[in-house]
């Protein structure tokens, strides 16, 4: 089999294998493609028990495309052999799709990828449509949310083993659930990023929040966008999966002719009409910007949808009355109202909390274009105690905030165990080296040293942060989490029968504390306010299908932190 | 007279004049701007002699928005009224124009406004129709190019008072010429910029290659945007300028969802709508990207044209041989082909001097919307001794570059003095303080040390370097000068008269020497080679119209180094 690596400045690469060293050779630069690539043939029983590389007869170490870190980021590199993916599968279309987020860790009480397969069952009940994993690239330690991952190639160990995560990608097809894969393109992890030994994969022209900028668009930046661009393949292609979330694509600086996200998603587009396959490009984005999900003829990148943060902030700012940090950009109902109808609230206004302009009107953005969520593994996991809304909130406003979620316009999004409110937080917990660790714990506690009175910030590096935050299923079958289950499968179950094209009509009364909604086929009315509301059905052929509260519910009158939903 | 200045982080803001100390009064921070505003009404005698402001409590310093700084970057600012500006000009379209750049410091032996317009009879007869002048914003010392400027909103001093600039203006309005202005929005100058001590006009998140970044689109940006979309205006508004030339815009870093210079042409658009008027906004950039110059609603910037260097580097390249530097990306008559047939020669490949694929095809991007050039301030200016096509090619081959740029399908660019090959050089030169000065023109003699072939590095500080690169008027009646001089007369008449719709077909033979391309009624074959080639001349209407050597021309022969020209 051939062997390749990028190592443009060094002036040998070797092979180190246990058994012996094998010279690479240096390929012949040709005048169409960067120069600097390392090839060699070897038996495959070569690498049966690890390999390395040498550059210029250095210390070996890992191949920044290794397939497999089985002894972790400083640990040796593995090939692997996959099972060909069979191809029948199809996903929904966006516009018929509920996302769950998914962290194998934390998921089940296992953390693999074998146990969360085991409770497929479940999401086929509930009706969700897409999994979407958070990122499985290698990252340090045994746990983590993944963000620090080195090796973009191989999945996670303590996970399981690749052909594992190949196996629960099969498994989801066969419950008719695609799976979606979070990727970090944006930075790599600060330990067992080996990547600049190789060579320029990183810039100093752009900074990112997490670590050194991507260089994408400088001298030799063809091998590296390779690198990003064939690992997104990879995983589609051998793995299954059936489309990319993108990490924070606003910290991907690539001021070129040709943005590497356009290149990517015309890869990935490529990919699929060569395997017969429809895949989808998700970015998360804090732009609000409809370049991102315009197609490549009207100047956009191509991609099929972007997070939507905007609905998440107003809901949240709405419903439990925080102000600090970025919520203090949203102002009560009449945001959530925006929301509703556009995805974006911030269209070009002043953000207090960015203090500059922000965002542009979503024109041509389909609903199917913004994802949308009351809670993600950022928004719980971020916040010192690591709190669900279900901590936050009543039991009717949590499902006040199910049915707006979930029966907007726009494509819901729910996290592990937000179906049946689950009360296990999901706190930030990583399980880096001694030193950095003590780094990471010493900025998170800083980060929230103004929000004391959120309490004690837990350490991430402790092992209790990652176990408090596995999910507990016992909780499923109780009350009130098995009414609050009911009721979002409830939800999910009217969003697939609807008929609707996207549009919205929405009124509301801040000073009453009513909302209403009319999608397709469906007709929502919230009360928000702790007292009661005189209120008039809607006429025609619309009948009440849901309330939240059933047993105070009459006709002409609207419960407190009601939520009624009709059906024609 | 209102006087207003932002500056976010001051506890106290006082104007000083001679006279006396003034308070400006912190505006109320309004949710819908940014805050940090300071105003200060003031009957117009107070400024007379100058005045400056002091930040809380601290020395005095020039106002950032000042429109004029007659005793230099470190002197006081002054307010300046201007004339009225008439509307009754139309500028041709871009489509119709050739523009003529020009330095006033060097196009004529005086250096200023009112000497340039006492030449514009000679552009007149030249047939230009559009000047461009380069940066005024204020510079440090007595001369310079212009790029270092600080104070954006002030005419540099040495040229003349701001109402010879708009006499300027006016005067070639007269003339039925455009102007146009090279105005830098991508850094600022070291010397004289106070503009830091104001506010966060600058970035780290960024870098150029000049001086920190702009902050486009961080915190608190609205403002420095306003500072940079205003100063647009004023230049079109108050001057009665014709349109702006940006400098570099690939180093105008905005990343987010409305680009600064979308938001500029925006502005610009709106400003030329209320007063009737139309402007152009002209992008230099070296990124072969076609969103530069796209409509808004196919996601471009809506800019209206922008440099194509390609076109240059390939008739550089093509002419002269050389393979320094960028040089190298281009090769023989193939690239000079595709220059002529797509204006961008790099539309995707990869690029040796880059090290990466450059650009993309320049789909939906119209012949008027790429200027062109032979030969321009930057492409003479930053060769070691500043020299012109005329010191480096024979008169021959002069009279084949002028047709292929004047007659080509783009919008053709001459720098001052090239219309009669000048043999004065346009050198590097600088009037900065003695310890900028010196690092500057070490700075240069580095650059050029793997250059020695070219000679000594003249200093750029020494006066002599910049008068040695003024015009010698006294060639224009000298042969060959003359000659030239009619030669590109003619191709501009020729290129007037064209009924031309862009389109352009492009034959070559590399082994014989030759290239014909047809653009509308024009039909031009030129032998590059030096030796006498057979010739059949084109068929039908076609009538031989211009010939360089018409001594040598007869009808079935091209003599050496021939242009021969056919109209129909």
């Amino acid at each position: 089999m051939n062997l390749e690596v990028w190592a443009p400045s060094a002036k040998s690469v070797e092979l180190v294998t246990p058994q012996r060293r094998v010279a690479l050779r240096r390929l012949e630069p040709q005048s169409a493609t960067a120069d600097g690539y390392w090839r060699a043939e070897v038996e495959p029983a070569l690498l049966a028990d690890g390999y390395r590389y040498s550059l210029d007869g250095a210390d070996p170490i890992p191949d920044p495309q290794s397939k497999w870190q089985p002894d972790g980021v400083h640990g040796s590199s593995y090939v692997v052999e996959l099972p060909a993916i069979t191809a029948d599968f199809r996903a929904k279309p966006l516009a018929e799709s509920v996302i769950y987020e998914m962290h194998i860790g934390t998921f089940t009480a296992q953390g693999t990828y074998a146990a969360a397969q085991a409770k497929l069952p479940h999401l086929v009940d509930l009706g969700v449509t897409h999994v979407e994993l958070m990122p499985l690239a290698t990252f340090p330690g045994t746990r983590g949310w993944g963000y620090d991952g080195v090796y973009l190639y191989a999945p996670f160990p303590p996970y399981g083993r690749p052909q594992e995560l190949a196996a629960f990608v099969q498994a989801c097809h066969g419950h008719g659930i695609a799976v979606l894969l979070d990727v970090v393109y944006n930075h790599l992890g600060p330990d067992g990023n080996y990547l600049a030994r190789y060579g320029p994969y990183f810039t100093d022209r752009y900074k990112t929040g997490w670590g050194a900028a991507i260089n994408y668009d400088g001298p030799n930046s063809d091998p590296v966008r390779r690198l990003i661009i064939d690992n997104a393949l990879m995983w589609l292609r051998d793995y299954g999966f059936d489309g990319l979330r993108l990490d924070a694509v606003h910290a991907i600086f690539s001021f070129d002719a040709m943005h590497v996200l356009e290149e990517l998603t015309t890869a990935v587009q490529d990919l699929g009409e060569t395997l017969g396959r429809s895949f989808v490009i998700i970015a998360e984005s804090d732009l609000n910007d409809p370049r991102l999900v315009q197609p490549r003829r009207w100047g956009g990148l191509g991609m099929d949808a972007h997070w939507a943060d905007d609905f998440h902030h107003a809901v949240h700012a709405f419903f439990t009355g925080e102000q600090q940090g970025y919520y203090q950009d949203f102002q009560g109902l009449a945001d959530l109202v925006t929301a509703l109808r556009a995805g974006y609230v911030y269209q070009g206004r002043y953000s207090p909390h960015r203090k500059r302009r922000h965002g542009r009107p979503p024109a041509r953005v389909a609903a199917h274009q913004l994802i949308v969520f009351a809670q993600n593994h950022d928004q719980i996991g971020n916040r010192a105690q690591g709190e669900r809304l279900s901590m936050l909130l009543s039991v009717a406003e949590l499902k006040a905030v199910a049915a707006l979620t979930l029966l907007a316009p726009f494509v819901p999004l729910l996290f592990q165990g937000e179906e049946w409110g689950a009360k296990s937080p999901f706190l930030y917990f990583t399980d880096h080296n001694p030193e950095l660790g003590r780094l990471v714990a010493e900025g998170r506690s800083k980060e929230f040293s103004s929000f004391k009175w959120q309490g004690e910030v837990p350490n991430p590096q402790q092992e209790e942060t990652f176990t408090r935050s596995k999910l507990d299923w016992s909780e499923l079958a109780q009350p009130p989490h098995a009414d609050l289950y009911q009721w979002h499968r409830q939800l999910i179950a009217l969003r697939r029968e609807n008929r609707a094209g996207g549009k919205v009509t929405v009124t509301a009364d801040a000073q009453a504390g009513w909302l209403k909604f009319v999608h397709g086929d469906v007709f929502c009315v919230f009360n928000f306010s702790a007292a009661a509301l005189r209120w008039r059905p809607p006429r025609g052929r619309w009948h009440l299908v849901l309330a939240s509260d059933r047993d105070q519910t009459s006709p002409d009158r609207l419960p407190p932190h009601a939520t009624l939903i009709y059906r024609r």
